[in-house]
């Protein structure tokens, strides 16, 4: 490609709105350009980056024997109602009626729209496994889209989902999309980890989310250095501590601390450690009649440690928690504990409530809580002297850095990673919605087992700039970069030497495969090499007079701190083995 | 590809609601697989044709300097605003709101998007001329869609907008997509004709629709058979006989025509030929005050032979009619003939008409026409002697096959086309719309001469099968079908020797660059030729322990009556010899 033929467009100063590195600098480089809040044209410069990850994902999903189909934008709302996601799904799901006033929705992914095509194409036991995936135009009305391509609106997205015939075999399908995710990933030169990731409502043990390590990442994702573990902090498991609960060495006081709700301040205020404190969460539960009534409801004491936070995807798994759980209102605190929030506690409640103790909680002794006395805390507190035993133990909080690996491998350590993949498992979830079934050996009706696999591949441009970038730009992986090296004659209007040495290189570059764009733009060197580093190409090669007089030219790698001369000769093989380095 | 390891469903019969056969034979070889009215899925067989046809309209272009970028499918209402689309537009334009009650559209075309790009981006004389395309997704809310992907509601579109400085390189622009245009048609494999069409309220005279030649298509292409004259049939001249008006040889008569209303019926009725009869029809138009109330209402008559018929986009080019018109009511048309519809003529008028006469009627002589009394008409009208010359004599009907060409090299011929793309030059259009300036060579703003360019991409599959299909089902052109060659072994299952063949004849073929599908799936041969015949793919091989022994393979063109035999030696340079043929 030639710059003249090409469209470039860089600013030196990154829009008021954009809040991340990679949203300002895709904007600078001018890879995207907002044309609403949440949706963006793609540049030319952006569009081939997309269009590079593109063929990497379609490349390693049809190795995995996945079929790429095209399923549509617009879908009949028919199919949302049938697995209830239509009613369900909040304003996320961009609903739309056309002409005739049918209900539309604009997808959001398409477990609807495939499992249909499954239910009428596969019929046979011996069509089994399948797997079909598209790269289609994804809407998702993002309450407050930001982060540019991060959390979008619009964006293109890689969805495959695969139709076995019982879980064995979906296991399968999970473990060779397992496989190729990691090759992709690999291809895109990016750090990521795998992690497992929670299944929610569906159970098991198979979702993985693929996250891209960096900095700024909104997730945390806690593994262990010394062992395979992984997991996002929804998932991973916090262990009991190792050592038992001591023994009760302090008398229970009832300690003023006037002004000090927080566990903080009561440990500041008192000089203890804030790990001998411990927090108090309350929540209830209903029971409802068949009219939806409530006929009963129960208030639950959830108490975790004072430098640890509660884990609510945890605690909605816990039994009696997890038909669903609200936060109790004020009114029933007061009747529970005699107090407003602020100084509650699990010691001289009024009325009965279910006590849940984290797993580090329930091992504690001399323990500091509330008094459920305004401006007042216990100390000394300790299991069976000044309370009955927890009603429940279980692990209800987020796992820190420093805690035991589950693996028994270790301790974790916790670093931020951006969700870009995810594998799942789903189970008969869809299948048994939409009654997608097949004929088994016996020819009996039987439902098919499902899995997705998503890509967010928009989201993959913004993940690789977080992770690669530094003062002056973007540093592409050279196997998602817009270009592979960017050819810089200096002079090229005023020298003819130059120009037929640009022109020779360019087209013996493009005869070695390598992907070149030719800056035959006349820009002056400094803002020529800045666009470059802006736009983040992995190689430059300048051409000067002075070089070629040498025979020498100037390649510079994106990281590299300066330039390497290298003989005129040399520079086609010495890109190629830079780039397949 | 192995057919294995890809997904094929064919079908006996095609579902009832397909009415024409391309839409029939998609269904049937398992390209497409409706989701709703006028929605499908690409099945994997039907992506892969898509897949090229993009592949070629990419490479040219690129190649014509066009620079490719993505347009959202979701699109802000705010611009479509700023042109008066969003309101002018129909129920065809799909509008939605998003959480917050914002309007947006989903894009049936992208110029209001393209053009915000531009003047936001192009500032400079310098930057011009630049040509932006996507290939994306569209939406078009038709009232009726059929015919599969030739009226579908979604599907995917090329479109190209081109920005110049001036009306003398926009057209160069337009020449250089005319001639992208050529080359993608001609790679196509289709036969096609370019033809000049209406340019409606812009004016000037460049555009163009480009026709895949079919019988089953919509449009009406006239050409000349002897020259490089063709147009669409709104634009088609229909210039004046050369024969000047004949002498009037028959006295005025009025003849009583009971029942006999039509210029056919009449004719028969009085043994005449049905070119001595002039058809009459009644428009009007309406002078408005500022309150938008009619204050005055002009009738107007208009005369084409009887065997002719008007042509309303010429008739809305007519002073006086250029700015709209109405058929007039039968209380209008009572007042000015003093006769309901039915006998209506230009001879004995009540109140002053308007008369508008088609050149080949302002040239007849002793013609037939409604006498404005109930039952009668009358014979042996002349110009000049029973009523006056008309007030207007101008082109106001459709050409018919043997008009002399416009050109004056030859008589017209008419074909049916399927429009497929379509070249437009828009001049100012949406550049002063939405103010979309450059500064010039003196630093001045100007306005940006634009010109767009589509191409519907699903619907050349359509158009492709409308023209190249028989009785067994599609027939591509090998430069856009889904496979070059399928790869037929019988008995697989059983012979080492038809296996070991088949393996190596597939590697053989990949390497030669062949894009090749093993048939793998253990069907019987009569099942497996039907399937490839019915799918449309341009050659076959089938691999025989019988054709083994002999050292020969079968090698079938999909036109072919039947097979030749071909040394298995000599396959691969026979299959690489064929396709490109």
């Amino acid at each position: 490609m030639k710059a003249s033929q090409f469209f470039i467009s860089t600013l030196k100063e990154a829009p008021a709105d954009a809040e991340v590195v990679s949203h300002k600098l895709m904007m600078r480089a001018g890879m995207i350009k907002r044309l609403g809040a949440g949706i963006y044209n793609y540049m030319p410069m952006g569009l081939r980056v997309i269009r590079k990850v593109e063929a990497i994902i379609r490349d390693e999903m049809n190795r995995a024997g996945a079929v790429e189909m095209l399923m549509p934008v617009v879908q009949p709302a028919e199919l949302w109602q049938e697995t209830g996601r239509f009613d369900k799904m909040g304003p996320e799901l961009m609903r739309v009626k056309d002409r005739h006033g049918r209900d539309f929705i604009i997808q959001p992914t398409s477990e609807e729209v495939v499992t249909d095509v499954a239910r009428q194409e596969l019929r046979s036991y011996k069509q089994l496994p399948k797997n079909f995936y598209h790269i289609q135009t994804k809407f998702r009305d993002e309450r407050r889209p930001r982060f540019g391509v991060m959390r979008g609106r619009e964006f293109t997205m890689k969805d495959a989902y695969s139709f076995d015939r019982d879980p064995a075999s979906a296991a399968k399908s999970y473990e060779a999309m397992f496989a190729a995710y990691k090759r992709i990933f690999d291809r895109f030169g990016l750090t990521y980890r795998a992690v497992a990731a929670d299944t929610g409502a569906i159970g098991g043990d198979l979702s993985h989310e693929f996250q891209v390590i960096a900095q700024t990442g909104e997730d945390a994702i806690i593994y262990c250095p010394t062992s395979d573990y992984a997991a996002n902090i929804e998932l991973a498991e916090a262990v009991a501590p190792a050592a038992p609960r001591a023994a009760a060495t302090q008398a229970l006081a009832k300690t003023p601390t006037p002004g000090k709700s927080t566990c903080a301040d009561v440990a500041a205020f008192l000089g203890l450690d804030l790990k001998q404190t411990v927090k108090s969460l309350v929540l209830a539960t209903d029971e409802l009649d068949d009219q939806g009534v409530i006929v009963k409801s129960t208030v639950w004491l959830l108490l975790v440690r004072g430098d640890h936070d509660m884990n609510e995807v945890k605690v909605g798994k816990l039994e009696g928690l997890k038909a669903g759980f609200r936060f109790a209102t004020v009114p029933e605190i007061e009747d529970h504990f005699g107090c407003k929030p602020g100084y509650l506690g699990p010691i001289g409640l009024l009325k009965p409530v279910k006590i849940v103790a984290d797993r580090t909680v329930a091992q504690m002794s001399d323990f500091v809580c509330g008094a459920n006395a305004w401006d007042h805390h216990f100390t000394g507190a300790n299991w069976g002297r000044d309370l009955p035993e927890p009603d429940m133990v279980a692990d209800i909080r987020n796992v820190v850095e420093g805690d035991p690996s589950p693996d028994g491998q270790g301790v974790l350590a916790i670093e931020r990673g951006i969700e870009v993949g995810h594998v799942f498992y789903l189970g008969t979830k869809y299948s048994k919605a939409m009654n997608a079934t097949f004929l088994d050996e016996t020819g009996k009706p039987a439902l098919m087992e499902m899995g997705c696999y998503g890509i967010g591949v928009t989201r993959i441009l913004g993940a690789a700039i977080e992770q690669n970038h530094d003062a002056r730009g973007i540093i592409w992986p050279a196997s998602i970069a817009p270009f592979e090296v960017a050819l810089c004659p200096i002079g090229m209007d005023r020298s003819e030497e130059v120009k037929a040495a640009a022109q020779r290189l360019y087209a013996d570059l493009q005869g070695a495969g390598v992907d070149v764009i030719l800056d035959d733009r006349g820009e002056r060197p400094g803002a020529m090499f800045a666009d470059w580093e802006l736009i983040g190409v992995p190689l430059r090669v300048v051409i000067s007079d002075r070089g070629l007089k040498e025979g020498q030219l100037e390649v510079q790698g994106r990281r590299d701190a300066e330039a390497s001369k290298v003989a005129l000769t040399e520079v086609v093989a010495q890109v190629r083995s830079r780039l397949s380095a």
